[in-house]
């Protein structure tokens, strides 16, 4: 599987009426990523509040995003259970409805050691045929994986192959790089990193900005490719605000405001998280204006 | 309610056959902490691997847990669920099966902020007429809240009413016991800072060490009660290494691994958490026998 | 030498025409101390802005404290120099002039590493006869140090033979009596866990707090080693928020201003360092004068 | 004044007979460097070890520098004084001498608040007509400076006008070209993040590394200039492991070990800074044998 580029995320729109997924609006969400050039579609990561989802309605949407995207991109899921268990479960489900790639991450209560990472990807690995990506965001799951550790895994487990990285620690991408002879891909998930990411090797830009902001990221991964530095930096440096902002509102509350400012209510996310503040709706408004007259 | 002392933790213990919740060794290991003179029984916190217990499991080891007590001191339950929802649901099971307190933890994916962590112990307090402790352990729950923050929701929310924190910084607790003339209880959940809790002001110590070394928790609440000083230090440095160690072990898979060494197998913790290694065992047996052939 | 108790830091008084060390104020400093019941006098600490003066400076205020005090107490004097070159010279000044002991700092530039602060510490050991207080301050000083490393050298150089610590991270205090098994004396130097400190089997508290509010350190002492434990406790909490908020100003600073406060101006601290803002003033005063109205 | 590319820091031998400075040495060292074609030489730096000098070599130091560069690039050098009023005397010798620029950083025992560095800033400003370079670098001043606040000071304080940030963190420089509208020139000072600063806009690198590995750092700054990223990356990562290596050993030591591998020895560092230890020494021989015979 070649993997490279923009990977989209989409998020999981709730109605407002009974707090149930919104399929239709699901299906509106996935089309705008693709109108904006991504090159997969990642659904249920930290953006599709898939920590939030019921079994029944993680598996629904999962087996909506497969038939929705229908091969036009490669399709990931993502997996972040706390027993190895319910991972493998998910894993088979997915792997059962078409999924192209599994992304996995060891989302943890207790503090997990090495060994206990180790095992809980082996265990997923020995239960499906698909190829896996590793995800290290310790923000969100609460254990950090070394560059090293994580290359071991690619070595060791036989479907890791990939790595994303969602820390925006620089050195980690060059440890990811430089410990591979460049030959293990990764895939960077820290939004106002991107550019950097890709200078340092990066295969990859895991992000939801093209929900809100069209093709731009995929222009930007597109000017570093033909090493044009100039365009590349311009490009960047005009989504910077947009894209640390959303970081800091909170992803999935950010991209659902943003649908809803440019046109396309879906909902706000799940409790306890909550919608944006009036004041930080506005604020994202006029960055949107901006970045979306310019484009 | 009057809680003060000795809180003390059980784990979940599994089945080695099938790893189904066994009922029987939960009753031996609530029996042993009753026997070391524990003033309540805090089921299903973190000790207790509730996170990785299905709703079902975890509906059972409550109402088993408030059976098996039987009114001999109170049953604490704790809750620490992703949504608002499924926190609500289960304080109503807790009421409904006779639990007399509940612990609340704003476990996370996404990091919660202030206003959505308020909106769910206020949601969680209107669904319920239990007492509710307000428990803050960043470390397994990734976030953070300042004893300033849960003041105001002890001021402002029904049923909050305790505080639980577990950072193992006294700072926290001199700000909570200044901030509030002494008037808001609060709880220590860092084993080894457990004598200067108390000189801080704690109201008890939440604790699974009773697990395994009895009645000494208790011995150190006493002298400390008693401005024992001399007795209070000799009893708590008596006990640090193994405090210290049983915290940087795991719990739940350092209190069942000393319930073998001790002669009560009571099976590992679940996947992915794995059981102690070899050597950590030895570790554990040498500083439990020095410590119950002291006692 | 059997140091316990409350170690006092006179600040170092500048003359507001000139810039330089005004011994009269010194002198009136060391009297308040003095008359606040100190075990000890410390010079030339941080407080004492050691850091700022010239090595003639730094000479003229060792020798005039020896002849000050003149035996009523132990003089201490921190020495915090960045080559050990320069170290050795003020150690072997500080013996010349008659100081009882001196307390070693590794300030630093590049972080040391543990060979080079051995290396430091041993050559000045072999410069002098005195005995020598470990000081851990990374907070100042740039290195942090392990009770580990600490007692290592305690154990290893010849005059090396004390510990303060003033990290405020009860844990050292913990490792360095539980490793020593109590016999190494270690001191507190953060002010707002003075209590725990204590209570943890600390030696002495390292103070500035008897500049401005008198006999209430030496009560607390007082206090607790006669196990009066709610005593202890609330004469701590009485001072709580004094205590934390002169280490947020900056100690030499809030010191300065509050001799002014209560009637000695002695001038401000030399720059860049500036005296308190007229906001801090004001709350400085209000907390003095609370705290010296109920003493 | 037009500063970029790369700036070469010179580290500062010590004679082994008597331990002062051998400014033959020092002449070999920046011979050194601009062999490697470094676009300004920065003298008393870190790597010059000016913390561990006295004000007399200090001085001789600066006045050498300049003779022996004699206008072949511009000559900065580095202040890092406790006191403001000794910050004022080497700026106002150092214009004496003939320096182009000075690098100003706010050393520290007490950290500093905002207003404290300020004044510090424009004191220094007022004292002296030469340009300033603001320098953060925290892990060895003691404090930290934001993006914002360094802005401010550019705007406010007459003289300052660059930038340099060794903090290693990518955002910083983003926060100071998207705030400055490009407008601020900024150098970085972390070496293993050269190629990324150079993507993000840095106008250039300071760094000791063409001490010991010739052109490459130059012909890494050539590559990014000239939109050749594949290039640019290549060279990056051959640099990589060296760069990292060396800021872990300590830039002096390392830099000093380095120079006698290669056959010409200039003593180590002063006291309490130790030289390598053998098993380093072999581990950095080994990388710059296989760096220069690529090269």
């Amino acid at each position: 599987m070649n993997l490279s580029g923009i990977v989209g995320y989409p998020v999981t729109p709730f109605s407002d009426d009974n707090g149930n997924v919104d399929f239709d609006n699901l299906g509106r969400v996935i089309d705008t990523l693709l109108e904006a050039q991504v090159d997969a579609i990642a659904a249920l990561g930290s953006a599709g509040e898939a920590a939030y989802l019921t079994e029944n309605e993680w598996q629904q949407v999962a087996e909506y995003t497969v038939k929705h995207v229908n091969h036009r991109v490669p399709v990931v899921i993502g997996i972040a259970e706390l027993t190895t268990a319910q991972s493998i479960k998910r894993a088979q489900y997915a792997y059962q409805v078409g999924v192209d790639m599994i992304m996995v991450s060891p989302f943890s209560y207790y503090k997990l050691n090495e060994d206990e990472i180790f095992g809980h990807y082996e265990s997923i690995s020995n239960a499906t045929p698909l190829p896996i990506m590793i995800y290290n965001n310790p923000a969100t799951c609460g254990v950090d994986m070394s560059p090293q550790f994580m290359l071991k895994m690619v070595n060791d487990i036989t479907n890791t192959c990939m790595i994303k990285d969602s820390t925006g620690d620089i050195q980690r991408m060059h440890k990811i790089y430089k410990l591979s002879n460049g030959k293990v891909p990764f895939f960077n998930g820290c939004n106002h990193m991107a550019l950097e990411a890709f200078n340092a090797g990066a295969s990859g830009w895991c992000t939801v900005a093209p929900c809100l902001i069209g093709k731009q990221p995929k222009q930007l991964f597109d000017a570093v490719k033909q090493s044009d530095n100039e365009k590349a930096r311009e490009l960047f440096y005009q989504q910077y605000e947009f894209l640390e902002f959303i970081v800091q509102l909170g992803l999935a509350a950010a991209v659902k405001s943003g649908f809803a400012i440019q046109g396309t209510p879906i909902g706000g996310p799940r409790k306890p998280l909550l919608p944006l503040t009036e004041l930080k709706q506005k604020q994202l408004k006029t960055m949107l204006l901006e970045l979306n007259s310019v484009a």
